[in-house]
């Protein structure tokens, strides 16, 4: 099949995942494969340099050879689902590289997660156990499965599936059925066997127990307090006036294909199953500044010590999949203004390609003064507001939904925004008891403490693959020392280091340590330092669980909030390529330890092709103000130039004008 | 002269101003006051509870009375100015209280600046100090006088200006004359006379000497890099298209008066002088949040420890006033949509009142997505978009602007917010050299390092007067400890104390540190815990300054990000009521030790009427992007519900329509 010549960074289209499934299949003969994965191998980063670099100086660069990477489950020979790795060279329709991945798993697969639900309907111990609950005689049972998290206990080879028993209160699809937590939880084997079920904790001290007792039908709260979906909720208010975008001349932004450009950003958007949105080539005025921006992993461990519960911690990109998971956005609802849609693709288990429509929106914002100043001499006052693009997806993992979004900015800043919101994962708890690690968020129902932590991993490329991290603190100078000119006390300087080796770092605000992505080669002519970008983090509190947990071994990247590593190709995901029942010691910390020693490997990260990782997220112990769907929870990454321009890149941006703006008076 | 009863929090109308200037005329009837302040005198509290008591029961409450705060300077015996401050009962129209304050200066006086730079030009030292620069001959000599911030060496009763040199290259009155700063600087007495002449240090180890010699032209760089006013630029970028709000019913905020009402939130909107844009009783649905909420102080140390820079230190609140310089806002350039404007009332120095207009702009925004689910099973998505309404005032001081916003929340959270924008202050540096304490920012132009550090007085009511400060802290659970339950690892939990002595206290994102103000006597009847409101501050380095230097001892809100304080009336400002030329020994932390140490005063803040003083800020050291005018620098606090309702407090808001919404594909 003839590929008309994509660019390496553009997704597989349709007709390549169609390629691409047919040479698996050829290559599988005795199989039914069930593909899980079709999706683009990012040529390697030393032939995207030498392609972006002619592309750049408008020459016809050589196309790096196309490659999908393929992930199929295969039965074994034992009978038992086997996942296997391969790479399909797309120009010449081969094989280039096959692995057999034992006692890996893929992604959450919703049709097994069906058929796991289906299993626990099916067994008539549940039936006895649902029956002993006594449950109101309008309920019906809903069923949730989740991938188990190790918590030591089970073979990680084979396949454990968690499910969690709720209700449904009123006779309606969208009833929100996590206000009705039961008193059960069934583990579900590979081979959809129930092979245990668990009454769940309902105090401080109770431990798991097999015996079961009846709902408390104190536990009947008003629906009222609990419901979110418009058709079984009063009336809303009505007192919000419609707020309309109206941009005469359309948007100032141009689609490409998957390039776009705005203002003077050049960039390409990119999808996977994984990672959802990503980004590369990022430019600024034709300098390059990041050669890939992802999130690249995100962990969610619950803090309820109590069993079954520390089964519950969830790799949200690993095991289920932002690209996967991402929401069809809908005009007027998830994006206002003048909006251009990207849609992904994805595969069927049969390999045949899936649209997964609207995964992405591109859209500008007002962002309200990018700069001003007012002469106070002759008041003439001169502002400009500032213009943001914006390329947003939204998510929904199971319960919850988080929100994505890259916001450009007019001076070359770009921001990461994350916003957390949809449903708390519940449990049950007696009416009147209280634990320590959650919070009681209506009557019978526990919202359990929790964390959230994402992984944004930054590429960088600071005018040039060769980059270093630089770590800037501000200290007060001394007042006594005869060598230091200080008399009042006044004086403060910076102090900065540049780090040489692949590490974990920490924040500290109290230092205002600040971590600059620095190129030594090029220096700013005016003010004689390197050029760079520095990152303004989201502070927030590392990994609460215990170092020897299997949490914490699972989620390395949870332990310091800046990493630094020397580029690696696929080195994407700072808690491993497999996450799912992951054992630990395939992060980011365990790689670097075995970089170092490992004399063959280059560990120095000083002035080389390195790679950023930002960890941070939330500490999410709920408020009772987070029920039924909690209002969005922002957190913000920043990067911004240091001395990196000749001055305010926004300077020439137009003075606003109400000529343009056409605002109005009340 | 019969007044129409305002309400208590309305700041002085011209009617009242005038009167108040004729009490104080009469009552000083040897001299020719020089008005500086004619303010509103908030009432008592212990008044103020009653009357808001009777208010929300729709009873018709006593008026306190109505209290004008005067300062004049007179001329004292020994033919100095003195400041008088007055307090007239506007009432009765006689005074009810009159201090003399001497030693004590009021805040900076545009025509006495006026006076000095006057003074600087009519000196011949100066003119013949000008000319051994040897000036490029069409250049403009510009004289900029900065009140003396405190270094010891000057007396404080007897006021001090420094007066910096700069030159215009261009023949413009707009040009930007930060960018060609002078190797000198003159010290200008009380009385108008010029007491020293400084030439400025010129590189590290250059300490003050009075021998100048000639301008480098080398520093005669390009006035592209330099000038922002749009005459004096090449044609801005056209690429951003136009953009355009539109609430075609209107905005969904209602004033009447001073009084806004918008969604659930009510509040009044309070002016003045000092602190500008301030708020008064927050509630919110009804039930009460905030008595006050205001910019308490603000200060800017510069880091360069060369003499006579330690001289540079400013309190923008305290010397300058957010209110007197609050800038005319236009409809279209500082504000976007359907905008109502307050104006300010000031008076001049006769005593005439003086509108500021448009101060304050109050408009909605629309701020992406405020909450969000979609249910896997039915693929069902609702999505309410969040709205929010801003009140902002932008502040000039002298080369620099902060944009002041309070944003509300549909769900029931507050944020403030800060941009700081405009204009750096520069001095000059050798061709080539580079101090450690500041950034070459052009060719001969150093912006030397500084911090912004600013006081938010958050006075709460929630749900009452009688609140308490806890700090909550979340920690892993032991693993090996037999009294807990924790075989996994994974538990965390949370544990917070309540602070009973006023104090000072630090922020550890590490710890997940969270300050929540809480109503120990209301307990949320589903999660048992009090109701409350906690604080999502803006992680900051605290004051870098020595503890021994002057500007610790005047700004010593600067030592700790969170302030708890039992309220007293009049204690509004962290720095002190007289911040210009102060010693020292006047802010929060002695105001504090002072009660500690007075066994008549009550010190205790659990289930008190208390008050929360936040201090956030940047260290600020320049980038060559933050030149010539600097893009907007945001900071954030936030104060959001923690188990204060029911549940989310933004379940009612209407799920978003395109019907509404009315957004297009490009």
């Amino acid at each position: 099949m003839a590929i008309t010549s994509p660019h390496p960074f553009d997704p597989l289209s349709p007709r390549e995942i169609i390629q691409a499934a047919n040479v698996v299949r050829e290559a599988l003969p005795q199989n039914v494969p069930n593909f899980r994965v079709i999706t683009l191998q990012e040529p390697p980063k030393h032939e995207m340099i030498k392609f972006l670099e002619q592309i750049h100086l408008h020459k016809q660069p050589q196309l790096p050879t196309r490659t999908a990477r393929v992930q199929v489950t295969v039965q074994s020979e034992s009978g038992s689902p086997e996942l296997v790795e391969l790479f399909v060279n797309l120009d010449q329709g081969i094989i280039s590289k096959k692995e057999h991945l034992p006692g890996r798993h893929s992604y959450i697969d919703t049709s097994y997660m069906q058929a796991v639900e289906n299993a626990c309907r099916a067994d008539p111990r549940i039936e006895s156990e649902i029956q002993k609950l006594r449950l109101p005689k309008d309920a019906t049972v809903v069923i949730e499965p989740w991938a188990y998290a190790t918590d030591g206990m089970k073979d990680m080879t084979e396949r454990t599936t968690m499910c969690w028993f709720y209700m449904r209160l009123l006779d309606h699809p969208d009833a929100n059925y996590y206000a009705y937590p039961l008193d059960l939880c069934a583990e579900v084997s590979e081979d959809l066997q129930v092979t245990q079920i668990y009454h769940l904790p309902l105090s401080e001290d109770d431990r798991t127990s097999t015996a079961g007792c009846s709902y408390d039908h104190n536990k009947v709260h008003s629906t009222n307090l609990s419901e979110y979906h418009p058709s079984l909720r009063p009336p809303p208010r009505t007192t919000t006036k419609p707020y309309q975008i109206i941009q005469p001349q359309g948007p100032s932004f141009k689609c490409e294909g998957n390039l776009v450009s705005w203002e003077k950003w050049t960039f390409r958007v990119g999808f996977n199953y994984r990672e959802g949105l990503t980004l590369h080539d990022i430019r600024y005025d034709n300098r390059s500044l990041f050669y890939r921006l992802s999130l690249a992993e995100m962990f969610v461990p619950y803090g309820d010590p109590r069993s079954p519960f520390p089964r519950k911690g969830a790799f949200d990109l690993g095991n289920d999949g932002a690209g996967i998971n991402a929401n069809n956005l809908r005009l007027g609802c998830d994006c206002l203004g003048v909006i251009k849609y990207f849609d992904g693709w994805h595969n069927t288990s049969t390999g045949e390609p899936v649209k997964l429509p609207n995964v992405i929106c591109c859209h500008e914002q007002d962002d309200g003064i990018l700069w001003k100043h007012t002469n106070f001499r002759t008041q003439n006052a001169v502002v400009a507001r500032s213009r943001i693009l914006i390329l947003q997806t939204i998510i929904t993992v199971t319960n919850y939904e988080y929100i994505f979004a890259v916001h450009f900015g007019q001076d070359a800043s770009l921001h990461y925004e994350v916003r957390a919101t949809g449903i708390l994962s519940t449990c049950p708890i007696n009416i009147g008891d209280s634990v320590g690690y959650g919070t009681v968020v209506a009557p019978g129902v526990l919202a359990p403490y929790h964390q959230h932590l994402f992984s944004l991993r930054i590429d960088p490329a600071i005018d040039g693959v060769s980059n270093s991290l630089q770590v800037e603190e501000s200290h007060t100078m001394p007042v006594d020392d005869p060598s230091t000119h200080n008399p009042f006390g006044v004086g403060y300087t910076t102090k900065s280091e540049i780090v040489t080796e692949e590490t974990g770092l920490d924040l500290d605000f109290t230092k205002n340590r600040t971590f600059k992505i620095i190129n030594e080669k090029k220096i700013n002519p005016t003010t004689g330092t390197p050029v760079g970008f520095k990152i303004l983090p989201c502070y927030s509190q590392m990994l609460l669980a215990h170092p020897q947990s299997y949490h914490a071994r699972r989620s390395e990247f949870g332990s310091h909030a800046i990493w630094v590593t020397r580029y690696q190709d696929d080195e994407l995901f700072p808690a491993g390529r497999y996450t799912m029942q992951s054992l630990g010691g395939e992060g980011i910390q365990s790689a670097i330890e075995k970089r170092k020693n490992d004399s063959a490997s280059e560990t120095t990260v000083r002035d080389q092709d390195i790679v950023i990782w930002h960890t941070f997220g939330s500490t999410h112990n709920p408020r009772i103000e987070d029920w039924p769907v909690m209002p969005s929870e922002k957190m913000i990454v920043g990067l911004k130039p240091v001395n990196f321009f000749e001055g305010n890149p926004a300077l020439d941006v137009a003075p606003s004008t109400q000529e343009n703006n056409k605002s109005m008076l009340v």
